[in-house]
Formats: C-alpha cells, structure tokens, sequence
C-alpha cells in the first residue's frame, strides 16, 4: 500500500535564528532544542510515500512518529517527575490520566498521528515487554504516552501506515544533540496556520534560586488558521494571508499542538502542571486560541529527581525549588515555547499531499522583512 | 502463539439477585443490565488458550474484549452527551480528555487489559475506517474510547493476544438484552478482592422530577484485597479471608475498576461528570479504598439528548434535567455500582491462570449465609 | 439581638469507642483524635441563645466558629504542605482555590455556618494583620480558609450572630489535646442523617515504608437523611427510620460536610490532594451520596515540612513518602473519616432550634444494640 | 481611621478606542462594555482617603469595590449559567467552587481588595437576607461571588476599609451603559505591568451558528511588571521601560486579574469553561506570564438560558450553541479581553498611594506613536 522514499535532501530551510532573528529575553542553550536538557534524546521516524485507497484521488502517505526519551537511561526503570496541562482537550495523549495521577513519567514520549495512536501504543507495548519480559510477571505493566495531532490535509490518515518497525526506529534513532524540525517524524504532515509546521523545538538557560536551569520545548505543531499566526507578537498571519488566499486550506477543525516540555529545575509535580499553563500561554501567543477541535495538551518532566519505585526507598529526599523562584521559568517557557513553533514554520518545508492539497512553506524572507521593522 | 479454546459451559453461577439476595431500595430493570437502557448493546470477545514465552512457566491467555455501544444507530453520526470521573487515575481510558472536552461520545468503549489498550484502538480505529472510508477526508477523525485494567494475575499479558478480529467480534455480537457476566470480554481474567471477578451489570429504575428514568452499570472489576469486599456494608471480604488464606494471591498494585454508567435521563455534560462522581462512592461501599496503583475510572453518558454535529443545527434544543432533582439518580447510581460489582464476584467463576495462579470463585453459599443475617 | 447563654454542661453522651466498639483495623492515637498529629490545635467558640427577627417565629442561635491550627508555630511564618478535594462543591471553603494552586497553608481552618464565612474571614484578617501589621506593606497579604455548612434548621443563621471576638476566641482557645465535640463551634447546629451532628474527629496511626505516621480527621458533619446512614456498613439509618419518623426533618438540600485531615507523613501536594480522595469515600461509607445541595469539601495537610518563604533558601529538601507505600494511608483514612463522622453523631446531643425544629441525638442504646449483632 | 474625599474629578484620560486605535477584528458593542451584553450592569463605590496605622508613614485609602448584577432582575431568583476557569489560583474568587460545581450563577459579582473580600461577601449577605429575610427559613442559603487582587502598592490594605455601605453603594449603582474605568471601584488602587491599572472592559458583537451574540469582559486588571506589557502583540512595556526606570516598582508577587465574561450566545457550563480559558489565552496575550503569586481567575455567563429552581420545571429545555460554531466567540473573547485590560491602563489615572509609592498612568501620546508604526 505504501513505497517508502529516502527522507528528502538535507533542508534549505533555516531556523528562526539563524535567520538573524531571535525572541523573548532569556539565552538559548547550546542547541535550541529540548536536547539541552541533559539526558533528553529526540528520534524521528519519516514516512513518506504514495498510498492506494479507493475513493482518494491521488494517495499519499505524509506522517511519522516522533520518540522522545526524558533521560539517558531507561525510563522504565528510572522515572522522572512529570506533570501536564490540557488547554483543550480535543485530542489525546494516551497515558495522560497516569501522568496526571502519578506526577511520573515512566515510557518514552511518542508524537503521531491521530489515526495511528492505537498502533504506536500498541508498538511501545511490544518494545518494552521485549526489552523487560518480566513485565506483567514480577514487573508493573505500563501505558505508553503517546500524543497525536491530525495530518488528513496532507497524510491518507485512513490508511494507518505507522508499523511497529517505525516506532522502533523512532525510540532507536534517539539522540542527544541536534533536533531535525520541520517535515519530520510525527510532523511530517503537519500544518501550522495554513503553513507547512511540524517538529519544533527551542530551550532557554535560566538562572533563578541560586541555580542554573534549561528548560527544553518540542512541539508537533498542527493548529491555525493563517490569520491567526503571531511572531512574537506581530500579525505576520494577517499580513500574509492575502498573499496566499489562493491556496486552498483545510476547512475543519483538524488542527491541534502537542508541547512537551523538559527541564532540570527540580520540581514537584504540581509545579510541572504549573509550568505546563504557561506553555500554553506560549501556545496562545504564537496565535492560537485554541479551536474547539484543536487538541492542544501540554506534557512536562523535571530529570532533576529521580523516583524511586516501592522497595527501593520508602522515604526519600526530593530537591525541591521554591515556588517564590519560579517565575523566571514561567516567563522563559512562554518565548521557548513561541521559539518552538516558529522553528517548525521555519523549517517545514512546501509540501504536497493527498488529492494535492499544498502546504505551502512560511516565506522566509518575508519574515525577516516584517520582523526587521519591529521595535 | 495461542491455541483458542471454545468458550466455557453455561455457568453454574448466579447472579446476586438470582441468590434471593437484593441491595438498596430502587427497582431493577428489565434485565438489572446496562441494556436496560435503550439503545446501549454489548458485546464480548472472550480468549482462553495457552501461551508460550520464555521465562513463562505455564503460560496461559485469560482475556478479551468488551464493547459498549452507546446506542442504536452510529455513535459516530448520532452522537451521545458524555462525561466521567477520574478516581484514582492509575490506569487508563485512551480518549477520555476528549469525552470531558466535549462531553461528548462518538466512538464504541472498549474494555480490555492494560497492554492491549493500543491494539483495541488501532483495531476500532481500522473498523470505523471501513464503515467510514471518509473518515479524514470529508469526515473527521476520531479517537476510540478503550479502558484497561491489568489482568496479568491470570493472563499472560505481554502476549498481547488480542487480535483485530476480536475487536471486530466484540463490537459486532454487541446486543441488547441480557449481558453475559463474570469470566467475559474484557473481564475474562479479572481478580476483585482476590476472587475471580471480571464484567457485571445492574440497573435502576427511578422516578424523578416527573419522569420515569433507568440508569444502567457496566463495570470491569479488577480492584482490591480480599479483606476489603463489603455486600451492602457487611464486611464479608473480612469474614471470608480466614477460610481462603492459603491461596496466593497477587502481590502489587495491579487492581484498577473501570465503571461506565448509561443512562436515559436528560443530562448535560457537568451533570453526568457529577453523576460519575457517584459511582466511585459506590465503588467505595464495595470495599476500594483506590489503592495507589489501582486505576478507577468512570465513564457516563445520555442517550436523551443527541449531539448534532456542525451543519446541522447551529443552536439546538437540549433537554435538561433540573440539578434539584438529580438526587435519586445520586443515590441509586451508587446501589447500583455496588450490584454490578457483586454480580461481576457473583458470576466469575473458579480460574486457573498463568504459572498456575488461582483465583477462587466468590462461595456464593457463603454469602447467602452471611447476608441473610443482616438487618 | 442574641442573649449568650452558657454552654452546655458536661454532656451525658459517649464516643463511638466509649460505647464499647470499634471501626476498622487501624489502631487510634492517644485521643483519637485530629490533635494526635503533632502541633495540630483546635478551638471552639459555641454561639447558643436567642434570636429577634420579622417572620421568625422563635429565634434560636445555634451556632459557633471552630479553628483548626495546622502546627504549634504561627502557621503564616510557618507553613505547612495541602491540598484538598472537592467531592461536591455545593459549598465553600474561601481560600481553597489557593491552597488547591500552591500546595500550601498559611491560616488557621476556620469552619462556621454558611452565611458567615465573610464574616470569619474578615475576622482572620482582623486578627492576622494585628499579629503581623507588616502584612500589605512588606509581608504578602493572604487569604484565610473557612469552610461552611449550613445550619438553618437548628440556627437563625440570617442573623449572622458570628462575631469577630467569637473567630478570636476560637483561634486562641485552640489547644492539643481531647477536642470538644457534637454541639460545639461551626458544628453547633449541624445535623447528620437527621441526627443531631456537628464536630467530630478520629485518628490512626499507621506504619508504612518504614515510618509511623499518624492521621488525624476533623469533620463539621451536616449531610444526609436519616435512612442513609451507615456504620460500619450496617443501614442504621434505615433501622432506625421508623421510630423517628414523627419528628419532622428538613427537607431541602442543605447538608454539608466538610473534613479536615492532618498528617505528619512527608507528603508532596499532590499526595494530598490523592489522599483527601479517599477520605470522600470515607464519607460515602458513612452514608452520603454527596447530594445536590450537600457541600462536601476535604481539606488536607501535611505537617512534616516545613514549606520555606522566598528568600530563605531558594532550593530545599523536601522529604518525601512513596506513592507506593501510601495504601495504608488511603485505607486508614477511611476508617477515620467514618469514626469521625459516628463521633459527631455520638457526642451530638438533643437541640430544639429556630422555629421550634428538633434534632434528636443519635440514641446510643440502640446503635450498641444493632452493632452488637455484626460480624 | 479614614477621611473619605469626593471622586476624583472627570478623567482626562481617553478610552483604548478613543486614541483612534484599534483591536482585533470582531466590532464592539455599543457600549464597548460588558453591559452591551442585554441585562447587565455595573456599579462602583470608590475609596480614597487617608488612612492612619502604625508604622505606616503616609497612610493612604486607595481601594473600592466593584459589583456585577448579571441581568436585570434579581439574579438571587432568576439564575444565570456560569463557569469559569482558573489559570492561576494566587488568589481568590469566594464562591467560585459552587459555580463549578453547579455552573449557575445566583448572587451578584463583587471585585475588591484581597483583605476586604471577608467583608464584601458579609455585607453581600446582608443585603440579601433584607431583601429575602426567608433566606435560610423558606429559602435556600447562597453564597456570595467576591474576587479579589491585592491593592497594597497604593493602599493601606491592612485597615480593611471597606465597609457594608460601599458594597451597598456599589450593587444598587449598578447600571447598564457606559461603565467607569481605571481608578475607580475595586480596581482605584490596581497596577497593570508597573502603570496604573484598574477596571477596563470591552465588548464585541459575533456571528456565528445563525445567529448574533455579544460577549463582554471586565477586568480588574493588576498584574505584571513594565516589561511584559504587550498593546496588539508589540512589546510596549520593553520599549517604555528605560523612560519609567526611575519610578520604585512594587517588587512582590503582589499581581492578579480577575476577569468576568458575560455573553447572550446559548451555552452550557462547560461552554463557558472552556470560553473562560480562552479569556485566559487573552490575559497572556497581554503580557502576563502567570506570575506564581498573581492569582489569575476568569468568571463567566450566559444570560441565554435561565436556570430554573426546584419545583417549578423539572426538565426544561435550553438553548445551546452548538460546539463547532464556538470558535468566532473563542477568538473574539482573547481579542477583547486583551482591549479591556488596555482601557483599565488608558483609563487609569497617575496615583500617589501609601508611603508615597507612585504609580504613573500609562502614557497615551507613547502608545498612540508606537501604535501607529504598526502593520
């Protein structure tokens, strides 16, 4: 039903900084990305291809999963504090409820599809019993995390073309370092305010409480509509959108954004489902609000503690920062945020998918045309 | 992998009120179901084989599906107001943040085990593709409402058996009428209070508010120690415990009980969030204290009011039962969980499962004896 | 407007366990009582006399204030770690959206008649500010917790009888210790199941993950009909309907509970927030089904940190008890909460109120007689 | 304690519209207020005196209180449908869990001081049980809406100078049309990012679903520092900044917004909710980060439906938006709550306040030239 293609060409697309621009007040980390935070690995999984179904016109497979592991080691055994934030909850992260429930995040993080959450739950079931098989027998069972925006506009959804092979690749391929962005893993078919987005991501060095902190924001970016896209701050959606009104857009509601967020400031639970509101406040000033059938869910872990699992330790001894210094973290996480999904725009690249519907690219220069009259 | 076995004879068991036995003071439905409420239609996968994997000494498959169609037509076209509660949010029901978003269902609920919640999904997901091939082109997508509980007591979980074409079964043998209990469906290696329990049903018919209304519980029960069951308060698990002692039993965290409740009084979303709430008091009565990893979830929906979708009519007239007169649904949703448990205990019967664990049938002479010295 | 008179003489009644029986399996603390958590105070101001107003036909002040002090410091230098549920928020606790934001307590607990929780309030700031005049200027300004019920069948609770030397006497008569209840402070014209109820309080000491901790639960009882109370599970309140059923009950939605737990077992907000969860089960054990009109709000705390102010150490060590060795809490609490609640009813004696309304004690002989006969 | 002086002369201050700018694209009422929305009205009482405590050098009155009635009859008995949303709960709106709960809305809507919300809701109480003295007899108890932000940068909060007449004052003032901003009632001793801030409001007029609805926010605007102030997404705060260097700032946590949305279009409880979280994205549009000590709480509803009370209709039917047609109102609310919190700054006037602290009213000719610059 599928011929995979090689991953396209290395990208002529530029990130928001490299295009001489940059945003909010606090430093990057070395890469710009959640990578920063030490320990955390992003791995992509791209599906590109043609599908055959009836009924569509001219098939095309345009999706992936995107794998986020929250530390060096095995998560499974070495769980971090995790918390989150529903904005609007027309989506789904499968696992949420536990995360919310438990403060801990014990599975990788993976980004796909709406259609293939089942099949990539499904795939991360099959890892991890193969990688621990006494899971169920002297071992907790667990539920994957797995987050989805809606791709239809350019991905043949119905056909469901994430494999277990894929999943794989994407937690295998993880690595520190640099972040592809853009038409990649579980954004590949995602569409940002009528642009091609995707995969973002973005960090900030905090310094607050006495400590130095990172915080890291990855993003499937997939809500909007052109007029609604803000770069810190300015309308460049309105200014674009008679540009492009000959491009035909998606009508309905299919858009959504999911916003993971890592950080090594030691946090209690409550305060990551703290942190996690203002990643929404990002969300909203990069110009969403939120549509009625935009799923946008925000996933955060602190690596700053690890927590113990029963027998280990009984009573153990969390770092804890103060609430009274967290601002600095809130504020950073809303520009991080913003950095995020402008660098999917930046980088996502033209697309065309199923029944040729295109998405065209965010024009570059145009933005740093618009951005260079700012104050 | 697994070789199916037919399923079990007619069972010898009896349902509580089949005991000569009753419990609070609403009236029962035709069939003291789930089904009593028109429209809603269940159905089960069951599967009991044999499993084979390294480090497993005697494998065995003790699980299945369950599925609930919320009414009689398409819950996907004709869709039903929703809501639920989260107890103890140690578990999982994949699209549930979109049920309490939109207060809204529009797919099946499924029941199952922890680590097939994925395969149930992709597997609901392919099917409603099929009726739907426009789903994601002209059709919006969905995501499939499935609940889990760990049945790794009995089952060999991390086989993972459960296959499309039991989804596919479950949905389609979903009737009206009479619901098979206990060692069924979803349900098939469920433990609650350290007897054999798995699916069970109750109704109530109540008059309120100048209406006559039926409220109907499925659960899949799954929670609990032994000395924890109460039967209409009584403190049976407690008196029982003695007598069963010298059977293993599991060890960790692994209970959970996922409640869903239909009904046919006209609610609003809130309403029927609240309405949840009662349900987890009934699951209190029955003895859960909602143990750390003990997953108890709550769904709820109405079948008075349809959800029209977009184009159809943009303000609509909704049905809307007064708060002040929700008090009999209140309190007859709490009896009624406590019946749908105790008809789970009351029907499992007597199972031998993975390394030879068992899990005793509820002695139902037993209970009669204590019960019919209560006031 | 009101004549004070004299509280009460030494009352006649028991507690549930001075009666010769018991609940549950956890051992109490030395009073059994909220102030077995060390630090915890509580004090009573007891409004009993008559009222004058238009269209009352006989004015009766039933009424009081009572203040739980969560620690022996000055708990606004001194913080503590909470959190809370609210199972049914027909009812209020001004100040719980913060403690539910911040994990923390910087007041006293008031709990007092519905219609003057602003008049508490304003009190404790009265009171606070006189403590700390700095507070506005060069300390942060706070918001005092007060939970309500409401009283109006016994009370004339439109006069607003609630003084600010009556806050203040509540608050500075708090000690450790015995605590006075059933007819006393905010509990003074409660009611519970049609019994005359009011202040209650239980503890339990549990040994978990290698500590010995104790729970301490506070309840101002005021929910329910007579037919749904439980002890123990056994339908008392059934039992017990038709003897009593002369005596005219009120019949609108005005219950209420509210319950306050303290424990000295290092718990992080959310482990607060997960644990009074369970003591609203507790409550439902007792009988209620949380009613439309029934406030029924848990607040929590926990005393084994010490919750540092900005600017004294910005990154702290938080002690820390394991999600996996919480179960015992969960069960302890309640078993707690029901003690709680029957030492309420116990210790609550006969009240003529407003209008001539009578609110007969729970007869003690016959409760003795009906549990005598349990399992 | 304090010398009440008349009212600030009229203001030479000009509304957000008035400096010939604009926001957003949706029109405004006629009003371009929340009373635009048929029904409702607003009154102020303002307070502006010396105050005299010790250790306080230059005492300084500077406070009020606000009141919303949210239709033209008595809300007490002609009920609205509420909802609400906190995003930061520093602070503290009394009453708010019953609106959750019961999303209905039956008292008037009171904005203050953070020390005075004690005595609103007290002197709330009293007004309502002289217009109902069968409150608590015949009728139901309520509990009075207060919101609250902390006024201690300008006022001598600690005197609690609010007193049951200027609540009085400010409930039967109420009016519909043109409503008094800036330095008046609860808002006269507000700041918004370090400039004067206050009571500001906006309306917008929408279509959608067939039909025209209006929404109208107000605001008692007070959080942030210079820096964050965001006008239409340009960073006005950053760019001022240098200029207003000189000028102390308050350096606590002391912010907070309370927001108050009212509309016409047709929508259930958990409509408004999830419109209360878009005023919300509207705030961080603002420039509002959430600060961890800036209580940001947003109250909404509808006047569409009226809630009916027990006994007279027990089902009723009520006119509900359909979900897909929300997404004009979800724009147009994070449009206009943005303009509100504008004219709250345009209107409010320079202010010296306690111990000489000074608070510069924003500068208009500033805004209106870095405006003008904009696409």
């Amino acid at each position: 039903m599928i011929n995979p293609t090689p991953p396209p060409p290395p990208s002529p697309r530029k990130r928001f900084r490299e295009l001489g621009l940059s945003l909010g007040r606090f430093k990057t980390g070395r890469y710009n990305a959640i990578t920063d935070v030490r320990g955390v690995r992003v791995g992509h999984c791209t599906r590109i291809g043609r599908s055959h179904r009836r009924g569509v016109n001219k098939g095309a497979i345009r999706t992936g999963v995107t794998a986020i592991l929250p530390n060096e080691g095995n998560v499974y055994m070495d769980r971090v504090v995790g918390g989150g934030f529903v904005l609007n909850g027309a989506g789904e992260v499968a696992g949420l409820t536990q995360v919310m429930e438990w403060g801990m995040i014990e599975t990788p993080i993976m980004l796909t599809n709406t259609l293939s959450v089942g099949a990539v739950s499904e795939a991360v079931v099959r890892y991890m019993v193969q990688q621990h098989p006494d899971i169920g027998i002297d071992k907790d069972v667990m539920i994957p995390l797995v987050g989805e925006c809606d791709d239809s506009w350019m991905n043949d959804i119905g056909t469901r073309s994430i494999l277990p092979s894929h999943v794989v690749q994407a937690m295998e391929s993880a690595r520190s370092g640099p972040v592809p962005e853009g038409n990649v893993g579980g954004g590949t078919g995602m569409i940002t305010c009528d642009f091609k987005g995707g995969i973002g991501t973005s960090s900030r060095k905090i310094q607050t409480g006495g400590g130095d902190y990172t915080i890291g924001i990855l993003v499937m970016s997939n809500f909007g509509e052109r007029k609604d896209l803000r770069v810190d701050g300015h309308p460049v959606g309105r200014i674009l959108d008679d540009r492009f009104k000959e491009i035909a857009v998606r009508r309905t509601n299919y858009g959504s954004i999911i916003a993971v967020l890592a950080t090594d400031a030691p946090l209690m639970p409550n305060q990551l489902n703290r942190l996690s509101k203002r990643v929404a406040l990002g969300i909203g000033r990069a110009g969403s609000y939120a549509g009625h059938g935009s799923g946008e869910i925000v996933l955060g872990f602190s690596t700053a503690n690890r927590v113990p699992r029963g027998g280990e330790k009984r009573v153990y001894k969390m770092r804890v920062l103060q609430d009274e210094a967290m601002n600095p973290l809130y504020e950073a996480s809303i520009e991080c945020t913003e950095e995020a999904i402008l660098n999917a725009l930046c980088m996502g690249e033209d697309m065309e998918g199923i029944n040729g519907n295109f998405s065209p690219a965010l024009p570059l220069d145009e933005i740093v045309e618009i951005l260079s009259k700012r104050f």
